[in-house]
């Protein structure tokens, strides 16, 4: 990592959205993933309501795909993006009272869609944060990360 | 934590905004903490950066303070909140190679402020992942939670 | 209804936002009503959706309620408003192959909440247009209207 | 309609938002049309307003246009689009004491106007109730649908 | 003006949303003006586009309102406000070859809406600027300032 | 500029937003400037900020590149643009006791991007101005202008 620099910056320090002008529009995926941790009663009480009325995790996904589409106005240096999909997953971890997160983000451009996803996740879990909150809260969210991302002149990424 | 609900569905399962018209307004506040975590050459960047050039701290508290504004409309069943206060602080810690965020919300009403002060935080550390990304894209942001709330029927709340 | 005028508009014509600076807080309350008209075999496909997976009006629910947050943003001259209560019911109507909604705004407020339960009514008919529209595009969304108002200067109001 | 599903759901029921990234760019048309109803004395006043003053079908037009740009926003699951035509064209209707609005929508792209222009059409018409519900909150809005798309793998679609 | 200093940053120097929560609620009101210069035939089209055609102060002015209220979300540190009442008037000035234009903004809060009524007003000037950019793309927009406010601690002010 | 008409209008007179579809997608370049003027001791506090702590040209330089991005939201007949570039340059003119910005837009797209450079400019001075309004409310912004545009049908245009 020498000589490494935030791009994000022009060369006296000034803050601007980076010229993407010049780059090749490509097929674009991001990966990202996240968790929350709860009391185990709040977790059934998640569960109960997925399997039969209040639907938090339905709602958690609307949440993060509606959040995916203001990421750009959400992280000031981003700049707009066309999204052609978005999927969020959540798993019920009874072993660890918890809900993990999954959300895919792509586009056809020429910015990745990495704060597209990681926006869609966040917001996804804080979702669920608001609906239990009132009856548990010290819940955590969680280890919100990227797993993969290919596309760009930055080609493929996985996380070890 | 028997007979427990959750508040954001009616008894059929429905989700609604609550109904808070009847609650007093009182003086409401949350703290909310989390963390990112990354490679040390990232953290000495941002560390260079917030001194001399290339402000990512101070370009993440605007982020986070914005994005505090924009709750209602990212979590799906929040009520409008007119915020009388929103602070971010923000620490370099060197040991963990990590940035801790902390953000306070206040405001005089009918609910609290807990989304608004999580989705701060949480926008605010997804800013500086957008910032360094191009050099670290396994940095890892983590432990959000909230640290205390006051105000309102349910009163004072500390984390353990 | 002699002598009416148009409020939205000054002496000399001009749109504007109008005083409401001196009116009283009072509750309020708006009910409004609308159906989305379809083939046999969408309505069918939505309901099975709604009972097992894919459901659809769980996803037009939210987007109501979400779309009565943006009422100001979307309607020129309307009040920004601290909205109470939201919710909204949806009624799967196999006799008149529809699906019928009614929305209920509430606050405690200077203006009425009118446009904010047909925004939020408008907003989820449109959305099971969203989902239903690859196998049915000739559904007709009708009878939009106001059942009742309560609170305000002009007092309560029932739709005949 | 046999064998159909509903695309914005994947194979378990999960919402999302359908991939297109594999769709061809083409040029994509949607017309949409709808009506508001009202008192013969509320027609009349909207219509001496708009040839004098107090241009509430003008205004109704600047908002159905600006609602076109926010469909991404308010429809959850569609997808972000950069409109290259919108225009609401509006008819005094004396016989039928109404209102009745056709919007075009255009862009180039991957997927299809017909939302946009649906929910310009919605939004052009409920400015038209907001602007003279202080005279007539019985207005009736009816008759929301799309008369006509083109582009697409779908094609050309005529209402009947 | 000694000993003044930025009230938006706290005594380390970071930004914040001041704290406005003890503050009483009072009236408040503020009026802004500016202008746009261009060329003798410009303005001519404007004029007649008033009258007759093409309105293109009508739409400057639903623009102006409709801005007044995304100001929190524009200025960073600008609290979310309820405003009361808003009116942009504009005036075709032949000597100057300009259009003049005043808002005025008011609420009943905590803070000043100052930065309401001058974020109403540029909007509504870039607005003429957009529409007659095609035909004068010299156009000036000066003079933007502040005329007067009320209410709050600091009371009255008037400009020079 | 005989024959001119304004073409954001149909040829009856009604406002839309015009067809670019058919329209070449050219790289489009737009610059524009303007100042903000204020009292001796108010550009002091800025100055000293800037260097020390209180950064108000770094925040209103992410208020400038966020607004750009917001541009057709508030610009009522704006279609939507996918910027690719966004920069804002402040300068502190001590001489003229103001600050002088210049923001610089850029997308490779079907319409130009004057717009959106002369709404962020105009959004990074209104920050300034919120930012030292509690200590100088005379500050007067003025000479909002494109200074230079390249690309489009129009091709290159540059400020006498």
């Amino acid at each position: 990592m020498t000589n490494q620099t935030l791009t994000h910056f022009d060369s006296t320090g000034r803050a601007h959205m980076v010229d993407v002008g010049h780059k090749a529009e490509t097929a674009r995926v991001a990966r990202a993933a996240g968790s929350i941790f709860m009391q185990p009663a709040t977790l059934a009480l998640i569960r109960s309501g997925s399997a039969k009325k209040g639907d938090v995790i339905g709602i958690a996904r609307i949440a993060a795909i509606q959040a995916s589409k203001r990421t750009g106005e959400l992280i000031p240096l981003c700049h707009p993006i066309a999204l052609t999909r978005v999927a969020a997953d959540f798993v019920i971890d009874e072993a660890q009272n918890a809900v993990h997160c999954e959300v895919t983000a792509e586009c056809f451009g020429k910015t990745g869609v990495e704060m597209e996803a990681l926006t869609a996740l966040s917001v996804g879990l804080l979702t669920i944060y608001d609906m239990a909150k009132a009856v548990d809260r010290g819940m955590r969210i969680d280890n919100i990360r990227l797993l993969e991302k290919s596309g760009g002149k930055s080609g493929h990424w996985l996380a070890e």
